[in-house]
């Protein structure tokens, strides 16, 4: 059992003052004053500031508390931060990016599969390593205080295994960091690529946790063989599914409500998600509200990340008839396009330019996207800021959420599991 | 005549390492090699490095630079940097930024109409103080290397020329680091509000540098009225006009042919600009295409945000059909919405997502609205980089333009008409 730590004078949510008691990687309590602290263990440290708090009774105002849980405690001061629950990037390519490498001029074609031809042909060219390139993401992401990402993972026939490996591998060397969930992701496609469907099969016996999907129309070809296809992986490896729907308008809904139909009749509730779903901005409000019931219905998560360009569902009203909403940063100064940083404060910004959020409580339901919702995405397990959950949080100065979000400050503390992770917008791991 | 500055390893515009002689808040010259500078005058500063230059042959290269202009001068090691001219910020709010004061709660309700009668209201309520908010928008921009901003200033009954008085005041206190142009604008209607045309011609005849505008239609409900009344000042006091055209689809163009109309049968060409214009954003893109021909006839710039929210302008078409596009960052932290920063390299990027714009061309040409675009709209004469202009110009740690504009990077230094101005994201003046 470790000594616990006690962070004094910080407003989790942007709310009160008060302090949160830590231990064994979790949040014990709330409210402990810091002279109900019988000794401290560790030194002082400058930033954020450990003082010795005085001498008094432990359990004042927290009874359960024995004073053993105590024993030992250090204090740090959290100096009236802003304490955030460990943001989530719930949409990720952390095989793709090329952080740290030289500028990429991108001449790339306006089509989608321009970008997919490019992106295979440029890995070989620039040697786009999936292990230090995803270590180089993982890395910034901590810095900038994400206690979880869902990477898709490139699976084709060129690369075979060689991203699952080596996002494999980043995640095992940062796993006291970082949570990392793999999707095998099928970005050249499936049917189309005799292969893909064999190395998707492996990716998922490696230990992917997500199966993941493209465009089952407008990639494929064939939206019945592809959604057949990756629901059969599902049934058989007992994993959930995140498929990246671009297919915008009409399209889209048929390629939604094919979606839909199949998770009630195979009892996948709650179980899939459907990325960028951009047919969920098009003109036609009916039809977006005839699929908004059905999604409800299998309980079918939404990711968007706010689009500036394209179409995008209505974050407001989608969350307003219940359905689950997600989002995350997705490709990265890679060679798709050059923008984005690993901030998901950047990003819950973004998707609050894209969706008109002006007023706090709208911006303070685009935090919720990006945590709760990423989390219930997910399933996360005892995530957030309350007694017993896991102790997986960030310190900002910030007047209020909103202020977070449109600031985005340097992350002052980064704690995950209990462990302080990264101070001051750097990371305490470093990247190859 | 002041002593020259050689800034050396300096890539102007992303290009080549180059030095650029600046003198008498000019660039001389570039390309001069700093061993051929006799001698250094000042003591060399930490940050960027000023070094003794080795002495040598000062014309060596530069036949036409005379010895005695680089006596004395100063060396300035720019590390590499990329050298950008100075940023312009040509659609701005200085006045109403509540920056620097108590987070503001955004509780404002959907429509245009709630925004501004609750500006009105709680700028008396808050004491949002027109040359103290000013300054301090105007001391971020100097730090993030703007060197122009065009600023709407309210002039309504409640506020009266306080807003133009506080603004003229912040304008000349920082006259020395930055140049600021202001907008006589109607934020609370014209017509629909009787003595506003009057203090409007107050303040031109004050000083205001360009009348403003406020949706004809949707705002006055007198489109002919209310473009008689502006276009009537614009006249009378011999200067352009720029009008916020918030009018969407098929209002917003007729409200846009109308100016058309006006700016041709008055002469007016190249005088006026239409901020906004989201009717451009329509999806009839014969109509856009109708007004397009119109607005390059007429010579009418068009000012867009980028915003993510609402249709916009198509940068890329429009200019490609020869319209001269401007942009600015519009209001920020104000009782409209938290968003925004003084920065445009955030604005650029902000314009470059909404356009959907990935390869370096397209982040070049987004940079160019914002600088050289700019510039046209309010005919800064001898703006940029080459010999003869104004030594107006930033410096920053970027490999290419499209980094510095993803990236956003600290600016390193900030230059204007000769004179450092800020150094590593801080301005050298402060803020009230």
């Amino acid at each position: 059992m470790e000594n616990a730590t006690l962070y004094t004078n910080v407003r989790p949510a942007g709310g009160e003052l008060t302090s949160v008691l830590v231990r064994d990687g979790r949040i014990l309590a709330r409210g402990i004053p810091a002279r109900g602290i019988p000794a401290v263990g560790n030194p002082a440290r400058d930033n954020p500031a450990m003082v010795n708090p005085a001498q008094g009774n432990p359990a004042q105002g927290n009874p359960a508390l024995s004073a053993s849980s105590l024993e030992g405690a250090l204090v740090v001061d959290g100096g009236g931060a802003l304490m955030l629950p460990g943001l989530i990037d719930a949409h990720a390519h952390l095989d793709k990016t090329m952080y740290g490498m030289p500028w990429y001029r991108n001449e790339v074609g306006p089509r989608l599969i321009d970008k997919i031809d490019n992106e295979r042909a440029e890995k070989k060219r620039l040697g786009i390593d999936p292990y230090r390139q995803s270590a180089r993401q993982i890395v910034m992401s901590i810095a900038d205080g994400t206690s979880h990402i869902r990477s898709h993972v490139d699976v084709d026939t060129d690369i075979g295994l060689a991203a699952i490996e080596g996002v494999m591998r980043a995640r095992e060397q940062y796993r006291d960091q970082i949570d990392v969930e793999l999707v095998a992701f099928p970005q050249s496609g499936l049917l189309i690529r005799p292969g893909t469907l064999e190395l998707m099969d492996e990716a998922l016996r490696m230990g992917a946790e997500v199966v993941g999907g493209l465009d089952p129309a407008g990639m494929d070809r064939d939206p019945k063989g592809h959604l057949d296809a990756i629901f059969g992986l599902a049934d058989k490896h007992g994993k959930p599914i995140d498929i990246h729907l671009h297919e915008a308008g009409e399209l889209g809904a048929f390629s939604m409500q094919m979606t839909i139909d199949r998770v009630l009749a195979l009892g996948m509730q709650g179980k899939v998600t459907l990325s960028h779903s951009f047919c969920l901005g098009m003109p036609d409000t009916q039809a977006v509200q005839a699929l908004t019931e059905g999604l409800l219905k299998a309980g079918v998560h939404i990711m968007t990340t706010g689009s500036a360009s394209r179409p995008v569902p209505h974050v407001a009203s989608l969350r307003a008839a219940g359905v689950t909403i997600c989002t995350g940063n997705d490709g990265m100064r890679d060679t798709w396009g050059p923008y984005g940083k690993p901030d998901m404060l950047e990003r819950t910004m973004l998707v609050g330019l894209r969706n008109n959020f002006r007023r706090d409580d709208e911006l303070a339901l685009a935090l919720d996207v990006a945590t709760y919702g990423n989390a219930r995405v997910m399933k996360l397990a005892d995530y957030g800021l309350a007694p017993g959950c896991h102790a997986d949080f960030v310190l900002v100065q910030a007047e209020t959420v909103a202020e977070a979000i449109v600031s985005r400050p340097v992350r002052k503390l980064v704690v995950k599991r209990g462990r302080v992770v990264a101070r001051d917008g750097r990371a305490l791991v470093e990247a190859p």
